[in-house]
């Protein structure tokens, strides 16, 4: 079926039958990912390099890979304190394979869990579009990017809304947060995203003591990099899956399966009091 | 409730209420992943040197992170033909969130589908262990392993099954195969278990023109780095992500949604004639 | 800890540990859910009704449960058309385990599919509730609905929006809409919500041929049995579920495994010409 | 491509394009499921014996019906202690969709939660099948199926492993049992397969004070109503969907969110001291 003779029916357009990708290209004894071989990819690439390729579609430069690598690696596991590890392990205990474990984990990111990467990159980026830093003058960029940040922290305090990326449940200072902050400022790789969210963070935490935390200072990093807001959480995953395998796994080698269940003294019931099927 | 306290009833133990683990110790301000400060490993790790960590709860020697690396960037993806990618696409193209897209695809792994690694680092691993390496002269490994070999062509032969980690759909010499021995061998990290696949695939490969694939040679090399076999999928997971997010995200921006449905002359109905309600 | 010491960090609230519910009461050889020993319940219940016991907390009346049994059997397949049953074949056909492909099923209800009825009911809801019914003469409520209907396609038809509940990608007139609202006639089961599906229908049929679909009349009729637009596509779940599962048996009978890969001459490759990796 | 012409590479089988399917037919504005049109199905059955239709392929006798609607509802909730409902609540807790935590939930089902159901159908099924009833003389078979009981009980002990279908960790009579018994007693629904597991009951108990619990009882029923063990499962996430939705909504409903994390002082940390990273 050609693409321009797609049929309509009630409004739905159909689609042809052919999938179309522009990723790997998949031939009799040949692969190539984004242009280049398979081969060439893993004999050349760091892991880190390679997820870049995939999502950028290009390779990055060697400071691109440094910073990229510093961001996943510091995605890789807060112990057993979030409800995707907790969901995992407690999927991994009931004696599923090792994938339903780690789905479920995936499964509980949500509006309020690993979701602030992805609201932080969106509020980074279109507050740093209006800018419009392309076509004007970057001699006053510092004060602008300041401008922006008091009125953020003040729309948000208005509103008594946490900006995402900011304050952690466990930590005063997210000591990822801090050293991924050393470690681009070492590398010269502090764009226009990660200024605006240090600035952010220098007021709130003079006002409220609240830090920037590892989701806060990612979402600054990815966004200077380049990278759209919607892949904010995909990568998020590819940083914490090692460490969802590593609870699936410990918790596949304990002895006592299914563990995670309840004492009943834990439960509070807070329901009916006993009635009678005839009342139906 | 202490550990030697658990109730029994019903034959069922009732476990404690704490968490255990040895993976990561959360302290206000302070994590620590496998004994080391995440911020230090934040700064001095690869994300393939940290996915080792966290798995093999050590650092791994500069060898072991290259072949590491290499095993994870040969997995990052096969185009749109495994079934756990057509899931992801499928599950993003109705706009699902990309959460859901990739654990969707997890689900696909099973008996038929990335099932075969574990299996190979089964067999390699079973095999190997009855050569009894660690206490015996290893004048003759070779031999041994050669006649290993042939036990186990004969053997999947008698029984008509395929050898785990063996052949393709898509080719007749899987490319990342080839190179990931390559780099083996150059690396000087050839060790008994892919001296195993490479014998077998000499016997295959003369008498059915079947050779290794990238899970055979992976399986090989996961075994001699010492990774159990309940890590296969995890590892194949870990890798695969990248290009499973890739794929949802290449989907989540193509303009039309809910594109894979079918056109109904796709369908074949194999079933009932009509049947009147009443002879019920 | 008791429910009022709860510490706060960071602006965090600690939840306490207890575990509340008041669905079911679980104690040594009792339960009971919503009220009822549930020895009554299997003896005295249909399924559906069970259903409406745990959704609504109250039993039905026999009007409520013939129309909620109808809605249940009415959402119960649409064959292999929809992304979600070829969700779950497909990742049935890879060997998974059949809650892996069931579940695979649901994770493809988003935006695109299977979203309408939450959409419908919520539609419908905020606009009956502007009536104000409780309060006001009902006697030219047929009038001031038909106002609304109005003022409902308008509002949709200005922003080129479709309405949801209506039209459907291959049925001019879904046959499972025409009996359901026949059935609800004849039940004297339809109330505003309903009645402004209907008018909405009316409208909109003349105009552009389009009709209620099985989600809109549904939505309809939930909205007058007073269920929360938040358990739509939970009750679709339930529908559905038998429909998925039946599916993925059917795939897992199959002899052929694996079933739903691509021959390479259907995917189109839309991506790069060879690069070579020194570019980097 | 016929099915007869399918391309055969280095040992696969490529399948045909089209789906195959006997159970719903879908044309424009009609839809017919088992033979049936849709629209008949929603006015005339029930939505047990919709669910039985689906999977049995034929409608089920009155006294069918029946027993089959008492499973269903038997199953739909043993409150907040299973890890199933646990891992739904938890994702619902943390912002997700309902159906992801619904999905969540099924994904626990694995060797040690909800298999018992076909473990117990496939020991049943297979020690009837041995007593070849259709050839032979049923007399004596009671005699026979209570030397087959006293066999099944005498090889598990053997094994020191505990027979699927029997005790139950927080009853030692589970009413949901006892009443399906019962009724199925009252229906005269006893056939071989529940009359074994009545008997291997008889002796259990003597011996342990260990009884059947709800999948052993509805193992036996489901077997005599003559369903594969394979859609164990399936029936079961049919019948405890309603009670899964219901908790994630409940969950939903509760102010604070992202609860169910821990408190630092659950955790035990059993890992490493704190290493230097230069040893690497």
């Amino acid at each position: 079926m050609k693409d321009n003779q797609k049929p309509i029916k009630n409004g739905f357009k159909f689609p042809e039958q052919n999938i179309k990708t522009s990723i790997t290209d998949v031939k009799p004894d040949e692969l190539s990912t984004r242009g280049y071989r398979q081969e060439d990819l893993i004999t050349n690439l760091s892991f880190a390099e390679m997820v870049f390729l995939l999502l950028k579609e290009r390779l990055p430069s060697e400071r691109e890979a440094k910073i990229f690598n510093h961001i996943l690696v510091s995605f890789c596991d807060h112990g057993v304190t979030p409800p995707s590890t907790q969901s995992a392990r407690l999927i991994a205990s009931s004696g599923a394979n090792i994938n339903n474990a780690v789905a479920g984990g995936l499964l509980s990111f949500g509006k309020n869990h690993a979701g602030a990467i992805e609201k932080a990159m969106n509020l980074f980026q279109n507050s740093i579009r209006t800018l419009n830093l392309e076509n004007t003058d970057k001699g006053n960029l510092n004060k602008r990017i300041a401008r922006l940040a008091i009125e953020i922290v003040d729309k948000y305090e208005s509103e008594s809304k946490r900006i995402p990326g900011f304050g952690h449940r466990y930590h005063d200072k997210d000591p990822r947060a801090v050293r991924l902050l050393d470690l681009a400022i070492l590398e010269s790789a502090i764009g226009p995203h990660t200024k605006l969210a240090l600035v952010i963070e220098s007021v709130l935490s003079e006002k409220k003591g609240v830090c920037l935390n590892v989701d806060g200072v990612n979402a600054g990093l990815l966004s200077d990099l380049g990278f759209d807001s919607q892949l904010g959480l995909g990568i998020f995953m590819i940083g914490r899956l090692p460490g969802l395998v590593a609870h699936a796994y410990e918790e596949m080698q304990e002895e006592e399966k299914f563990r995670r269940f309840c004492d009943l003294e834990n439960i509070v019931y807070e329901g009916f009091k006993n009635r009678d099927i005839d009342e139906k």
